[in-house]
């Protein structure tokens, strides 16, 4: 192992854990958007056939995680150790979902930086000899997030240019000791930035300087530069804070051009789908990194990316309160 | 390292990290009980001088955090990785108190488990030498947590025979690669369990269950007995609950005795402070740790300790949906 050195972030996984399984399940919206052929399950039924949409949002985690271990096969044992979470209240998507399931279980919360979180942590775990396979896991749900943090659908509200739509969908990650697959070479974990912004409906903005600082602290840590990747993408600033970062990249006399996209501007079609800035929440990158990114890795496509999960770290009650938002950013190397 | 074994849920520390530096803030009710004099600071302002009492739960870290960092001394450089979590919505006590301190931050959901979850995880970095040094940091505020899960205070709710009183307070923990201190030498991570209560004032019987299923695995996997332990202590049953862990070892033949105590039961006097079935929130194992547990390791008092952090993974809105409690246990052995 590499440790993390005085003043740096991040860490290297020289022992390459290896990303043997990938599952995304995801709703009617995002199935009809641009990467719709490319999930493994879309449900038409936002409610999965449950009572509420708490409860949806754990059938969809549930989903996921058996095709997770079908996809993996009957060669590769169940997961040792689970880090899940989701935007509920008390992360109760997650607690639902791995009920009774036996599975060896850390909870995590990073909005909606989540999946790169336990990704993170699932590369600590594998790398370090602790098990042979952690999994990562994490949801949303655009209904129950609405009547969470906004207003409750029914109430008819009018969203604001920059708000973002919550994905509705959940994406779970296997990695291994050993198998075939993209591999996880390195991480670097964020810190809790606040650049004053109040505005919930604004979150690309909030998150934009913690994604700034995260992809900054990897390219400076492990000495690379942007071209070291072939493909830098955050998740979920959407098209303005996605915006942003190319900005603050190009006050340094960075360009970072094409190679650089961000999971909520290539979830929806920003024509077709009235998303305003793009897709956000916990299922979002975690979707998009099992239906596009792994995928585009696995196929050769790109041979290194930086899969960088950006969360606000907001509440309802901080809203009410009138506190600004503070956001991370944790960042994963995966090579194919 | 030694991994987690297929159908095991523990694993050993054999580079042993230290714990070099420990720290507990807590409110008036805490330090009237009979820990008093025992935790760092008792602070008799519930607000600690903030406007909200989601301010003050974070100002309560944040002391917790200095606290530690001072007591660490100028020898020991600042953690490279802190783990961190609370009971509000969305975490916000933790992110606020970390917010701009520049230190990679990874945040946790496991209700009154948190700090056994963050002991963990910095168990794991440092074992497996990514950092030479990581904190463990969690809280819970008795307002904030009435107001969010329950009743607000103005209301005057009568509370119920088996409600347990929400500790105001925080604990910070340090876990280092070298130092002099208690050493960390193994961990259960728990599963999600289920034992069908409904009640969110019973949460002690609702937790029983996760926190003897724990207990048992670290037993069995490490092929150890009750007695191998000076103490084992869970957080936060209260004395309900942990009269249920004793109930479910005597089935199996076991007594615990004088042996099993718990964090909830060491925090208030039942006979003089008025709070049922004894203390919880993420701030009372966390805070009972560093001030009672650690200490009597330090001092020699006992040898070898498990403290088993338990959380009830509920929510207000699971609550109102009748749904039942799950519960997780996450369980450290900590050794002089």
């Amino acid at each position: 192992m590499t440790s993390l050195h005085r003043g740096k972030q991040s860490m290297i996984f020289p022992n390459r854990p290896v990303v043997t399984a990938w599952a995304s399940v995801v709703g009617k919206k995002e199935g009809e958007g641009p990467l719709g052929k490319r999930f493994d399950l879309v449900v038409p039924d936002g409610k999965f056939g449950e009572k509420t949409w708490e409860q949806a949002e754990t059938h969809f985690q549930q989903a996921a995680m058996e095709l997770l271990l079908e996809k993996a096969g009957e060669e590769i044992p169940a997961p040792e150790l689970v880090f899940s979470g989701d935007l509920l209240n008390q992360c109760v998507g997650s607690s639902y979902a791995l009920r009774g399931s036996g599975l060896p279980a850390l909870g995590l919360y990073g909005a909606c930086s989540t999946m790169a979180e336990g990704l993170l942590l699932a590369g600590v775990a594998v790398n370090a000899g602790y098990v042979q396979q952690a999994a990562a896991l994490s949801s949303s749900h655009f209904a129950a997030a609405e009547r969470q943090y906004r207003f409750p659908l029914a109430y008819g509200g009018q969203r604001t240019p920059t708000a973002q739509w919550t994905v509705t969908g959940a994406g779970a990650i296997l990695a291994s000791a050993e198998g075939d697959g993209p591999v996880l070479t390195g991480a670097t974990v964020g810190t809790v930035e606040d650049k004053g912004i109040t505005d919930a409906n604004n979150m690309g903005a909030a998150m934009a300087w913690a994604a700034y600082r995260t992809i900054r602290a990897n390219l400076e840590d492990l000495s690379r530069s942007p071209e070291d990747y072939d493909q830098i993408v955050t998740g979920d600033l959407g098209s303005l804070g996605s915006n942003m970062v190319r900005e603050f990249f190009e006050k340094d006399g960075i360009r970072l051009g094409n190679r650089y996209t961000d999971c909520g501007v290539l979830i929806y079609d920003p024509e077709a789908q009235d998303v305003h800035c793009g897709g956000s929440g916990a299922g979002c990158s975690a979707s998009v990194l099992a239906a596009r990114l792994l995928p585009g890795l696995a196929s050769g496509e790109w041979k290194r990316i930086l899969f960088c999960g950006t969360g606000a770290l907001l509440s309802p009650t901080t809203v009410q309160q009138k506190r600004s938002i503070p956001a991370i950013c944790h960042a994963v190397a995966i090579e194919s």
